[in-house]
C-alpha cells in the first residue's frame, strides 16, 4: 500500500471569491494530491485547503498552489484578523497512512528548499521539521506578521532556513513543517457565560498548565446563546479526546454547568474515535485488527 | 465498489485437527471468499469459519465447504456440548459493505436450494430468510438436535424449505439464513459471584425483558476468578453497545460491583465503535464522512 500524506496549506485570501476559485482550480487541475476540503473565512481573509496523496502528489500540488497564489495575492494590500507572514502562509505535512513523521520532516525540508529556489520566497521550517527550538512554534515565527518581517529577518536568530535574507516583496515568507494530525474539536456548555468557558479552557490547555497537546479558548456561540470551549487537539495519540472531555465535564460541574454537546470541525482520524470507544467501553486487549474493515483491507490470507 | 457479504458457516468438527485442516484447506484453495477467521472448540466439537467476498465468491466457498464436510463428518458418531442438526450446521449470510439484507435473503434462499439439490441435505431457512414465523429462531429449528430430527421432520410444521423430507443419513440437515452482523461482547465484573452476572444478564437480555437485540448469560472466568456477562449483540444498529454497557454498570452498582473491563471476541464493525465514541463524546451533527479514512475512500473530487 502506498504512503498517504496530508497537507493543509493556508493561503491569505478569504474574500475575493474569484481569486480563491482560480487558485483552487489551478491546484485541482494539476495531477497531484486529491482535494479533501476547502474552507474560506472572510473575517480572517484566509483559506485552508486539505489535500492528500503520496509524497510526489502532495509536492506537486503545493508547488502549483504557490505558483497560483503568488501571482494573485499581494500582502501589501492584505488585511484580516488572522496573523500571517505570507501569500501562502503555512504548509504543514501530516503522516496519515503508512507514512511516518520522519517522512514528513524530510518532505517538508525538501519542498521548503524547492519553494525558496523556485519562487524566491524565504522559508522557515517549523514544528517537527524545525532546525532550532526557538522556531518550533508557529506563533513565534509569525509574531510581527508580514508588516514586521523585514525588520525581524535582520536578526540572525530569524534568518530563514531556505531562500533570500529578506521578504519576497508581495508574498512575504512561508512557514513549512511537519506535525501530527490536528483535530478541531469544540465542547458546548449549558451556559451563555463565556467567562466559564474561558476558565475551563485554561484548565485543559497546555499553555496555562493543562494537557500537553491541547490548545483551547473560550468563545460564545451568539446564535445558540451558549458558551463553548474551542479546542485544537494537536496530538490525539498522546492527549486523547476522551481525557479532555472528561476533564471539561469535571471543571464544568464545579460551576454547576453541563456539557451539552461537542462537535468535530472538519476531519477526524478513525483511530481518534476508536480510542474513545475503547476507553468508554473499557475494552481489554482490543486490537485494531479486530475491526472488520481493517481485516478486509489486509492482504489476502 | 463491489458488494461484500460475510458468511459464518459452523460445521460439526472441533476435535480431529486433521479433518478441520482438510476442510479449511479445501475452502481456502478454491477461488472464492477470503477466510477472515477460523475458530474451533473441542468441548463444543464444532468449528466456525468467517468468510467474506462478493455473492458468487461466498456461494462458491460455501458449496466447497459442504462438499468437504459431508465427506468427512458423520453425525451418527458426533458428540459435543453445542446443539447441532447437521455436518454443516448453520450458514448465515451477513451484509457488510454495499450489500443489503435483501441481497442476503435472496442469496440464502438460492444457496439453500443449491445445497439441497446437490448434496441431498434438507435445508431450513432462518432469521431474515425464514419462510414462517415459527422457524425464524435458530434455537427452535435446532431443538431435538440431529438425534430427534427424523421424528421432528414428520411434523408438517417442520417440513424443510428445500430438499428431501427426511434427514441425510450422516449429514442431518442444515440451517441457512440471513442476519445482521453479530458482535460477541463480554463484560467483566469485579466479583467472582456468577449469580450477580446471571442477574445482570437477565436485566439486559431480550428473552427476560431487556434490550430487543441483546442475548446474554452469566458465566465464570475461573482463571481470573471473576464473573462475566457474556453477550451476543445481534443488531448493533438498533441496540448499541454503549446502551448495554451503561445498563450493566447501573445494575452492577446495585450489588456494589464494578465493571472492570470488557472484551470483543472476534470481529466488530467499525461503525459499532464509532457509534460508542459519538455517544460518549456527546458529538452533535457528526457525519461519517468526517472520518478521514472514509473521505480518502470516496471517489475522487
Amino acid at each position: 500500500m502506498s504512503k498517504i500524506i496530508e497537507t493543509v496549506p493556508n493561503f491569505s485570501e478569504g474574500r475575493r471569491v474569484e481569486v480563491i476559485r482560480e487558485i483552487v482550480e489551478a491546484v485541482g487541475k494539476t495531477p497531484g494530491a486529491r482535494i479533501l476540503d476547502i474552507s474560506s473565512d472572510a473575517d480572517h481573509n484566509r483559506s485552508v485547503l486539505t489535500l492528500a496523496g503520496n509524497e510526489e502528489q502532495v509536492r506537486a500540488s503545493v508547488l502549483k498552489l504557490f505558483e497560483a497564489a503568488i501571482a494573485r495575492i499581494d500582502l501589501r494590500n492584505h488585511r484580516g484578523e488572522h496573523p500571517r507572514l505570507g501569500a501562502v502562509d503555512v504548509v504543514p505535512f501530516v503522516p496519515v497512512k503508512e507514512a511516518t513523521m520522519a517522512d514528513c520532516v524530510r518532505l517538508a525540508r525538501s519542498v521548503g528548499e524547492e519553494i525558496a529556489g523556485r519562487f524566491g520566497v524565504p522559508v522557515y521550517l517549523y514544528e517537527e521539521a524545525a532546525t532550532a527550538e526557538h522556531r518550533r512554534n508557529l506563533a513565534d515565527i509569525r509574531r510581527g506578521e508580514f508588516e514586521g518581517l523585514a525588520r525581524k529577518m535582520k536578526d540572525p536568530l530569524w534568518a530563514p532556513d531556505f531562500g533570500p535574507e529578506e521578504p519576497h516583496s508581495s508574498a512575504g515568507a512561508t512557514v513549512v513543517g511537519a506535525r501530527e494530525f490536528l483535530i478541531a474539536f469544540n465542547v458546548n456548555l449549558g451556559t451563555p457565560d463565556v467567562e466559564i468557558a474561558e476558565r475551563i479552557a485554561r484548565a485543559v490547555r497546555h499553555s496555562s498548565g493543562g494537557f500537553r497537546y491541547c490548545k483551547a479558548m473560550g468563545v460564545v456561540l451568539s446564535e445558540r446563546r451558549i458558551a463553548q470551549v474551542s479546542i485544537n487537539m494537536v496530538n490525539f495519540k498522546k492527549t486523547p479526546l476522551h481525557r479532555v472531555v472528561e476533564m471539561i465535564k469535571t471543571e464544568a460541574a464545579r460551576f454547576g454547568v453541563n456539557v451539552v454537546g461537542s462537535e468535530i470541525v472538519g476531519l477526524v482520524p478513525n483511530d481518534a474515535l476508536l480510542s474513545a470507544a475503547e476507553f468508554y467501553l473499557r475494552l481489554e486487549g482490543f486490537d485494531p485488527s479486530q475491526v472488520l474493515e481493517n481485516r478486509l483491507a489486509e492482504p489476502g490470507t
